[in-house]
């Protein structure tokens, strides 16, 4: 690719952010002045309206309004109200998403449903280079049911999918290289082999678009610290499919699941719709953060986000190429249509290259063995941060700052 | 009982008060002005500490230190910490207690891994008037591991010991009655046929003595939003005995309980200790208030919490034997040593007793189909407040407050 030598101006990253559609949204953040924050792929920048939202729920709703606000304040329906947003950025219908656990929890529940209405098969696909819990939950999952995992091929999960396979479960963007499936096409072919599709959408809610009632796609969890800012350890959410929601038998049945959690009864019987996917008391204080997080994402559309998004990872790539030359490899796939909203490098330095951007104030982070990765959260992340941030890597490098003493010892962040 | 007249004295409850163990403590809370709260069994009141402390954990940990804060402000180490704050109310180990998921999913965990270590046995006993999700949930463990529920009798669970039995699951105090197990005897009930113990600490951590150690407890589990105060749905703590720990293989293996989670291993293997109990990434909101609020318990024994709780509900019973006469039947074991930290009345109009006591800033609450419940958390609650409840539930009585026809509708809270 030919790089302009404007490209190279940060006057046109300037002029790129004023005539962004999503200018103006980062204001809606409390970024610490001096940081260029590329790791809400990991954990999202606090959105301003959270410490009051925060502060109301712990002084007023608890301290006030103690046990009655489960019913004054609405915590009852919480986990439903924020589902509802959600859907809105994953294509899904208001009452088909559901807050519940942490992602581990949820992947459980989701996958054992996905088997139980797949009763005559015996195969869960999992792709190896998932996030770690998801495989570790779905061989967990295999072994209480007596099933088998196959690990598909990453470049072709089809090939794994027989008639034997109860559930297909992929990462939508791989938290290593932020490359993404095609969310569309891998759910019909395990539709043309008679299983179900499950995507975790940890990577990509918030930043890429999901269109799950389109694609037809049958469950999917998803992490809302990443791209929806809902604070560290903030609850996962689930989406079930309306056609089967009436048949999930999930295993780990609660009371908050149960279709009349008040009447105590010793026999199980399932709320109608997504409701069922409960199981202990809702997470209000991380809910309530959560619930004031996604009005950021307010008259926002897919399109806009993802086009945002896109520009913001090209700029990085091209500039990446055009000032560092061939010192980094793009792992991330250069091709924007199979790439989520993270450019992930590849340097046998990039732990000392992190560490030492992070003193410049640029917050990226390490994935072992050798990637340095940078998430792009379009809603406060600018072109002009781009251009920084590559400044700042350039500078990394020609003094070769990534090769301090105090960079041999590894303290990791998540 | 003979009742001597000066029960019936407010000045009684003033100096009961003032001679307590525990006052001042109460000013370490932010109870309402003009509410009596007898709710803490359910949801506990706000201690003082806990706002600043949570927008600390907002505004500066998570806004400005962002993902560093997961070292810098020590999150990745807080369900550790905050389990060894707990583990000195339980009678347990520093290093034996672990804050992970809601009640619910710690006690799917706890339950398979119990199982898991008794293979060659066959049943979970259960009791069933147990909070019910101990029941669904064990029953959901039972189905998937292929093994069977007994139910016990509440009366005498050891009848149903046998050599089959895995592991006897009894919640210390029930959530109805407040009648509570001897932990010990049972314990040891179980051990006797060489099963295992798990107890359900719910409605007595913070309250009642617990002694893991001492009586030999092998696993434990318990709410953190009623006598400790951690919040609107904080996460449950876990306890595993020391001696098994290095056995535990829980069936939610996920990547913060892996031995090197950010090596992001294909393969499980978990940590040492009770680390392994962890799954998903922990709630850092909700822990931080939990941190902050277990304070309020620094410098108080065990035997001063009871003696001061056990005060408190004996007086209760004695002043609504005296004021209140047959009209409800106290549905608590008089026995204080037979007793949590709660009361139970029934009555046919509970529910409508409940609400016009709310009314009058009499906060207790209904549970189906005829009890009016009210809890003694040691540290807020007083001998006034006491002796003002009794007299308000004498003028709803006296009133017929209780047939409100707005009281027809039953708006339930937890």
């Amino acid at each position: 690719m030919s790089i302009p030598p404007s490209f190279q101006d940060r006057e046109v990253a300037v002029s790129r952010d004023a005539a962004s559609p999503l200018r103006g949204r980062r204001e809606m953040f409390l970024v610490p002045d001096g940081t260029i924050y590329l790791d809400g792929n990991s954990l999202g920048a606090l959105p301003s309206a959270v410490p009051a939202r925060i502060a109301d729920t712990v002084t007023r709703e608890w301290g006030q309004g103690l046990i009655e606000s489960w019913n004054t304040a609405g915590w009852i329906d919480l986990p439903r109200r924020v589902g509802a947003k959600i859907a809105t950025l994953v294509g899904a219908g208001d009452d088909d998403v559901i807050l519940t656990d942490s992602t581990s929890v949820a992947l459980f529940k989701a996958i054992v449903a996905a088997c139980r209405l797949r009763p005559d098969r015996t195969v869960i696909v999992m792709e190896p280079s998932t996030f770690p819990t998801d495989g570790y939950i779905a061989t967990s999952a295999a072994r209480m049911l007596g099933l088998e995992v196959r690990w598909c091929d990453p470049s072709d999960p089809v090939r794994a999918l027989r008639d034997d396979v109860a559930v297909l479960c992929l990462t939508h963007v791989d938290f290593r290289t932020g490359a993404m499936f095609d969310l569309g096409a891998l759910t019909s072919a395990a539709h043309d082999v008679g299983a179900l599709m499950l995507w975790d959408l940890c990577h990509s809610t918030g930043a890429v678009p999901v269109e799950l009632t389109e694609h037809d796609v049958d469950l999917a969890v998803g992490c809302t610290y990443k791209y929806l800012n809902g604070g560290p350890g903030s609850p996962a959410f689930t989406y079930v499919a309306p056609q089967h929601q009436a048949a999930i038998d999930q295993p780990l049945p609660g009371w908050m699941g149960h279709a009349r959690p008040f009447d105590m009864e010793r026999d199980y019987a399932p709320k109608e719709g997504i409701g069922r996917l409960a199981s202990g008391t809702p997470q209000i204080l991380a809910l309530s953060a959560l619930d004031a997080a996604l009005d950021v994402f307010d008259g926002i559309d897919h399109p806009t986000l993802r086009a945002v998004s896109v520009s913001l990872t090209d700029y990085f790539i091209t500039l990446v190429d055009a000032r560092l030359g061939s010192q980094f490899e793009v792992v991330s796939p250069r091709d924007a249509e199979r790439r989520g909203s993270q450019v992930s490098l590849a340097h046998p330095e990039a732990y000392g290259v992190v560490q030492a951007l992070i003193e410049r104030g640029v917050i990226g982070d390490f994935r072992t063995p050798d990637l340095s990765r940078f998430g792009f959260a379009p809603l406060y992340v600018t072109h002009v941060d781009v251009f920084d941030a590559v400044e700042h890597l350039v500078a990394v490098m020609e003094n070769r700052e990534y090769a301090r003493p105090s960079y041999s010892t590894r303290n990791l962040v998540t």
